[in-house]
């Protein structure tokens, strides 16, 4: 064989080299030692902002500083806020006519460039904005240098940012309506399919197992409103801050606010520039609805398991093994459950970042945008994920049905009984099933293979009568308080949810 | 000299003997290695729930378990279920009257005698809940089992949480509406005093210290509506749920919901005893409030240190030190500061508590509690410390206005009188402020030392006129945008916001 | 009945008055508004540092600045380190014999005293170390005020904490022991009693229970290590770095290291007393051991849930239901599983308070001790619970076994015996086993299922010999790569980690 | 001009429409309701896997599942395992040694083309392992399937990952060490410069800023320890693990453990599979070094601040601002502030993932490299980032030395003055001396701005000769204590970590 030791050691070297190649190294000693004092290049100073500036950065500075490759993805946000600004200028006879429509001219080349995929990414223009107008100026010359009287790159990024967000939070909101009508289709597919009800994972109560999925069409609905209101609270435009302190333009802020589509302007400048509750509130609703997702995706996975049974999930939703040959995973379930991870993470992140931040604009805020993007893209993944499981999975009843008939899933309705019936106190009521649990453990039947002599032996008060409500199929037909789990009330819920949808 | 090296090591030894003595010590190898399967005492099962067992919880176990320590702040709340729940049941004919009025009567006896502070904790009765039920019977006797008929500890401590929550929310809004109107009290007496404002923590313009206060009007004015809107989306009463499925008797849940104040009933029992958005939302809330107060914190912290002094504690909110005689620290703004960690750790903690749990209720819900009352109790002291100090700051106007003086803080005024007077577009009026700057960096001076030759050489269109807009008055008096720094709006913000209050 | 909807009401208003009663309330509208620039009674400033202080703190800067409450857990350590310190004043000279005498009879007193439970809280005293000072004057008089020379509350509470650290990763270590002690019994007990293997939860490969166990011993081993490592490195005494800048006095501290047991000094002042890595490593180290611990402990619930059945929980670690009376619980589990939230939330909470905070010492990281004080009760509760457990729990073995053979768990099996005799590629052989299981599932049945007949005409290659792979005794049975779970290579695991031991 | 209020509301619909163009949008619902179920094109199942499988994978499900996009940057890992195994299955007789040669020659011919940039992502083939066998099968054909014979993708990601984290360390090491370097280098050029030691931001005593950078060479220093534990123990090979059972094939687990540079094999197949303590582990070292890079980054950004001006950022450090022509802003130290929230946010991610999840490999855990990957590449930059910084700040001394000279920063040097000279109990002379600085504050001078009969009518003892250690000099040449400011100290101490580095 040709790998000798002396190979293999190689290889141990090779299997050292780690983050070279593919997917870039910035930790490598020599990048470090040799770059980081050296000006990029023999550029000067930045040229949209370095009047002062003797150098230009370092090549480590101008990596960690620019944000071009994340917030290119605000191009619209960005055009869309030039063209209200310039218009907003124009009107109040701030720029001249001829230069606003020239502007507005040219930021419309501008987005049709982009939108056929021709931004052309470069450090030293650090973000979307330099770019914007840089372009702008290649394409209209000094007129562009108008565009950017009476604002701030502070409030430009905060008003991008904020369309962006507000239209996430719609966007989730479709989501999570398809979701919730995914659930309520199989709800009603399955209003009076019996399942064990769990509580700490041991069987407790029969129920519905429409009704199950009926709870995560609640958990849902109170996401919607989470978004809703989240949304709600940004809807203020934050242009015309400016850098922090207004301006000394007679700007008009109610123009700006209703040409993007915002209820009306911010009230204050450094609020306006210092302010990232919007993206907090943003990842704390996703939070929440990963929450969520990942104990439907608990659910799914436990019931998959062999031993529980309870469904099978399409191939379209399974995977296989490299080794065994049998495998049938539920790796999308798993994900989804995994991504609560990074939802959580998310909003740690943001709000490290925020802690103790003195006003106004800090470069810290920089960091809110992947954060942000990266947790919108794997909701809607996940969003999508489970709608698609929950429409396909199969669910085998005849599995269900016989978990709900063990543990001795019908005790509470005794209890009940013996209250109803022969008006024993609750508690008195719940010794004497206890009691009538561990006879009929002992002899490892369930509470129906128990005689009428062996019940009123227990107790004298039980009669043959209390056969009626041992059954499962008894006991979910008799839960009809509101909010219970009979089949008529979850007909009736999955009713007043589509009406709400 | 009496201590011996000898002395020394057995100072270590006692060095070493941690968690002894005051605090308990749980992790000492003692404890853990006899007690585990050791039953407690020879007392058999639970009495109220232990008809089924054999034996009872090892020491350990009712240790974890028991939770009396932390929900016993619940009583009034769990009183106030009970008591509606009895009425209720009372007025269906599924208790007697007799009986109800017993119980009520009982009820509100323990109120009394927990009022009075005469509530002894017992682990073998592990909740708030089993200790009320048990001095019930003490007080009523065996009817006292008919108040548990229809409903679950798992709902009822859903609907006591739920509604010590609630409140809870109401208590922050009184605690932010306090801040806000020491906020407004000072920035009202300082609208028009001086201080430079800042981005990056460099000085950039001017602003006024009204303005800047403002600001956190307005993030607190935020977390009031988030705490009103988390208030609004949990006003639904679970109890009646039950164990999960709801029940078989005829209850009313519309009945006990208005009785408690909720709006209504909650809609699905499998999600009424499973959730804890609720919480969820309070602490999301909590720890967004927790961030804002970090900010202002750090604001403090930076401004009474020497080379600001800007402000001066008084001695009533500064403590000394054991060794520096001359120290008076800003301990009240650091440890607020220090509690952004507590709210956020708060968050994550619940949140991977409830993460890729199945339904219904689980186990390991109850650390629910101890989360919130620990961070409601540090929210309170955090708002009523910024209060005080807010209240009683002195605040050094000479410093912040010279420091409003320094960092060419009117730049941008010159570059925007380019743009105006002089029709220049604003990106060449910027450039030609930067050549401004760094002639006047050159020779030590502000913008104001150059003279009017040396700007003219700079750039042809800069006349004597300029000098009206360099000084920090000027800057701020013309930034009357919506939003902006000028002390009009600042006096028109404080009493807008007078009116939101 | 009694309860009129007047009343009804008004119990809501019961309901909504949370924080009063037990507990206490900081958060209500009065406290604030009326104490926050009170100075606490008449009382002046602090006697220990206020020399230049007019007047004392309010009754709130007093609530959030004292941590008498919590730090008075430090006691030991600290009338340990007073004691080492003054025995190297003596020896260095810098205060008499005769002082150092009285000081240290006075510090033994008080120790009696506080294990004797006499420690009167006393907020105006701040913290554990004026307690003890102040006391101290009070036995001995003035000569009480040389103690703290060449020293300050800085590096005292420092090294105060630090030998609590330490101790605590002792304490860790000793109840990880007790765990893995407890498995390896258990694993010994089940080296051959069979299994399924999961991966995604799915049936994988059979294994044994006690090779499953021994996992666990290796995750708890990797714990034990990261405790020692956190150890060793938080070895160094910062006694002696005084307030942050060292000390002109001539004070020998190594003299202090040793005599508390430290391998030597701290190097360098500053970082001395704003360090707080090891209590971050520490609570690192505990959220490690939790997520193990949360693992098992999820195990234990899935196992003990009904469809699995693998297990059962003896009555010990049980509990009951208020409404089910047939419930038997794995409440224990539940809340191990739960603690992992704290520890990733006491991690999150202390690294939060640490970011950004400028040297030296700043107020905020008197949180550290509260958060680790919890994580260390929780985590003893923890090991000790799942201790109890694991030496209790009855393993079903016919449950197991037979869920052993669901899920053509030998699937593998036969892919490995058409390489090994067939001499097909394992890629191929995966393949074709593949289509084995298809068939089988089919017709319902397991591969054994199967007739030869269909076995060869799926694969010419596959003969009667097959059967010998096929059975899941003869699976564990084969698997003796080192590491693997052949019941001969879990009794040799056991053998080595019980040396390790 | 152009723009209508018609136009603006369409800006408002394009400032709407996000998500769309670059970065690609999940969330839509468009994508969402028509393929959650729909297969992926024509394509049946997986060719490696998908033996037992009737249909593909649906879109989404493809999308979420896919690793290629992140774990390609694995390869080199992931080739030198492949090749360590085959030669240890050659050398154990399970391979040909032909079809070994074969295999490894194809594997060296994969990592050239990779080498290259040819690794073409194709997201059916889901991860580098595939993609690695498949193109070795289009290179060698079907004995290409004879590679993954007694192993899975269990082991072979875990030896993967462990390969790369260890290098990862191994990384981080020597960037500490290039920030170390250039620290001990700032640190000797100014072990006699002067500056204000602060605690609670408050001038406490004077110190050389020689000390306070030696401050951070502790912390990284600690840094280094804590990441070469890390790699110490994972430092063992999960290749042989297999699945999660072991194999029956009779593999060497040493050999491929020594080829791939482990000290050996892991100990447990379940374990070897299910663990991700080391990439926690990493991502832990990360954080604490994150913590202690924000705390030295808000240093530089109060210094730069204009009330401190300690420091000056040269222009290659510095940043500008769109609208306001001075700036000059210390952008990369507020962005390696920020990204301690990246690397709490890391560790927090993956915990979540791995809480609560049974044995064995579950794909959650496929989670576990975007993060340490993104946690990787920005401690580089941010360690090169700082290096940077520190290598080229300009100290302002004489701004320093002014700032240390306030705040009676040696009010400690007169009460230890009092006790050395007169006697005095410390206690009192802290006393003493607080009333000596109420004295000067009252005049508005420093400590020597007192005569000396005020001071002695403040206290008899003091006399003329106090003068001598009220100057900052004489304050710092004083603290000779070990691990004191004092300025030979500090030479010493910086030879000292030259030494160990």
């Amino acid at each position: 064989m040709t790998i000798s030791r002396r190979d293999a050691l190689k290889l141990a070297a090779v299997g050292g080299a780690v983050g070279c190649g593919l997917g870039g190294n910035p930790l490598s000693a020599q990048t470090m030692s040799s770059d980081t004092a050296k000006p990029v290049g023999t550029a000067a100073a930045n040229s949209l902002w370095g009047g002062r500036f003797g150098a230009g950065p370092s090549a480590i500075m101008q990596q960690i500083n620019a944000s071009i490759g994340v917030d290119k993805r605000l191009w619209r946000q960005d055009i869309a806020g030039s063209r209200a600004h310039v218009a907003m200028l124009a009107r109040q006879g701030i720029v001249s006519a001829a230069d606003a429509d020239a502007i507005d001219k040219g930021l419309q080349q501008i987005a049709a460039e982009y939108e056929a995929g021709k931004l052309v990414e470069n450090l030293a223009l650090e973000d979307i904005h330099l770019h914007v107008e840089t372009r702008l100026k290649d394409i209209i010359g000094p007129a562009a240098g108008r565009l950017h009287t009476a604002r701030s790159r502070n409030d430009q990024v905060a008003v991008d940012f904020r369309l962006w967000v507000k239209a996430a939070c719609a966007e989730a909101d479709g989501a999570l309506k398809a979701l919730i009508a995914a659930l309520l289709k199989r709800a009603e597919e399955h209003a009076d399919t019996i399942m064990p009800g769990f509580t700490h994972l041991q069987v407790a109560q029969p129920v519905t197992l429409g009704h199950h999925l009926m709870a995560y069409v609640e958990m849902l609905g109170r996401d919607r409103s989470r978004f809703a209101d989240a949304a709600a609270r940004m809807d203020e435009c934050p242009l015309g801050a400016a850098a922090l302190a207004g301006t000394s333009f007679p700007i008009d802020r109610q123009m700006t606010a209703k040409a993007l589509g915002f209820a009306g302007p911010t009230r204050n400048s450094l609020d306006s520039v210092s302010d990232r509750d919007f993206a907090l509130e943003y990842l704390s609703a996703t939070h929440m609805t990963g929450l969520h997702l990942s104990r439907l995706a608990e659910e799914i996975i436990i019931w998959a398991s062999q031993p529980y049974g309870f469904i099978t999930l399409p191939d379209a939703w399974s995977t296989g093994s490299s080794i065994m040959p049998q495998k049938r995973n539920p790796d999308a379930a798993e994900l989804v459950r995994a991504k609560s991870g990074e939802f959580l993470a998310a909003f740690t992140r943001l709000s490290v970042v925020m802690k103790g931040l003195p006003l106004a604009y800090s470069k810290d805020m920089q960091d809110d945008k992947s954060t942000v993007f990266a947790a919108f893209d794997d909701l809607g993944l996940c969003l999508a994920s489970m709608t698609g499981m929950v429409e396909t999975i199969t669910f085998n009843k005849a599995k269900m049905r016989a978990a709900a008939n063990s543990g001795f899933s019908t005790a509470t309705d005794l209890a009940d009984w013996l209250v109803r019936v022969a008006g024993v106190p609750f508690r008195e009521a719940h010794e004497i099933t206890g009691k009538c649990v561990k006879a009929a453990e002992a002899r490892g039947s369930d509470l129906n293979g128990l005689t009428d002599a062996e019940l009123k032996a227990i107790d004298s008060r039980i009669t043959k009568a209390v056969r009626d409500v041992l059954s499962v199929e008894a006991s979910v037909a008799s839960r009809t308080s509101f909010g219970g789990t009979a089949p008529a009330n979850v007909r009736a819920a999955i009713a007043a949810a589509r009406a709400r949808l």
